[in-house]
């Protein structure tokens, strides 16, 4: 029996210098070349709100701020994001793809920042208004190699210590195989064509059972 | 047996045109005559990082804003409020007066925006890190009472229609009475100088309690 496609929702994470950002856009360009309407955004971003916020978090460096405080902003923009881009583009049944997405607050300033991880996933639900990804990528790189990766200019969270990028790798890793249904570790470390090509795969088979691909 | 005076953190909330403000500079002018300590905030505000979210809050009409979006920025805000003033405040075993504090968003955002008071009463824990006032003053007047006396130019969130002040209104009393232990109602309709008794004669039976006044 034929059932009506289902909207999909996928968010890219991982550390700082895994190629998140570039592989979101050549998953993007592959998923839109096979004709599937594809939605982008980036958390924290996406809204004018967002863009704001964004601002003050990631490049205001004058500006004190304590671990709650971030975290709170960085939920406040992501609520902003589902509200306007995510909850619309899944309602016109579209692929979305985030670069980032709650997980990353969980991780940076829960098992990294100090704070109670359990605190963040309650707050990130409120936030999302109840929006989840079916399918969350976490794309694994050694601290070492990430940060090789990395341009030299760093923001406000990137310029943090290899200490800190420890904890937020060991974090995502946690957290990933603690949601083995909806949530993937990929290794990095490979040739960028490679990796992409292991995200489409996983990619392609939740598609498939949304019935949004072949 | 004698025991150490222990800080005391004092709010005053209710719906706009209350004479809140008015009332908290009485009471900290009072209280301060007498050689009590006092440090006076402004939820949200009072940091470098409120100063910027409440611009975005209360006068950044051209910025769209969810509730979810609305509530998170103001738990942001009073996350930093907390940290860099509240605490230290509290620390020094001064009196902390807040204009406004977590009340006001289990109402506004709350019973009279659409959100789960729960949620907003469990976030709210998480932004102050378990640092609640000791005492909550709610000033209470009829909505029209309270238009009347506001100013003639209104903020982002005084601009709402009547509705959603008379759902504030009861969000304030019904929330005040369910905590009869922490929270005061004390009618406003009276002449500044006998509402100011009022809240003085709360505040200092607080006060001795925790001897920090006879």
């Amino acid at each position: 029996m034929p059932t009506n496609p289902r909207p999909a929702f996928v968010s890219l994470d991982g550390i700082d210098g895994t190629g998140k950002t570039t592989q979101l856009n050549l998953l993007a360009e592959r998923l839109r070349g096979l004709g599937v309407p594809v939605t982008v955004c980036t958390d924290p971003g996406g809204t004018d709100l967002g863009a704001k916020l964004r601002e003050i978090l990631l490049y205001g460096r004058s500006t004190q701020m304590s671990m709650r405080a971030e975290a709170l902003m960085f939920m406040a923009s992501r609520a902003e994001l589902v509200e306007r881009i995510i909850r619309p583009a899944l309602a016109r049944e579209e692929v979305v793809l985030s670069d980032r997405f709650l997980l990353a607050n969980v991780v940076y300033q829960g098992h990294a920042g100090g704070l109670d991880p359990a605190d963040l996933w309650t707050i990130g639900r409120f936030s999302t208004g109840g929006i989840e990804p079916d399918r969350v990528i976490v794309l694994d790189l050694p601290v070492e190699v990430a940060k090789a990766r990395r341009p030299g200019t760093a923001d406000r969270v990137e310029s943090r210590d290899d200490w800190y990028f420890q904890r937020v790798r060991d974090g995502f890793l946690m957290e990933a195989r603690e949601r083995p249904d909806t949530h993937r570790i990929i290794d990095a470390r490979g040739p960028v064509d490679a990796v992409a090509d292991a995200i489409f795969a996983d990619v392609q088979e939740l598609l498939a059972k949304h019935r949004l691909m072949q």
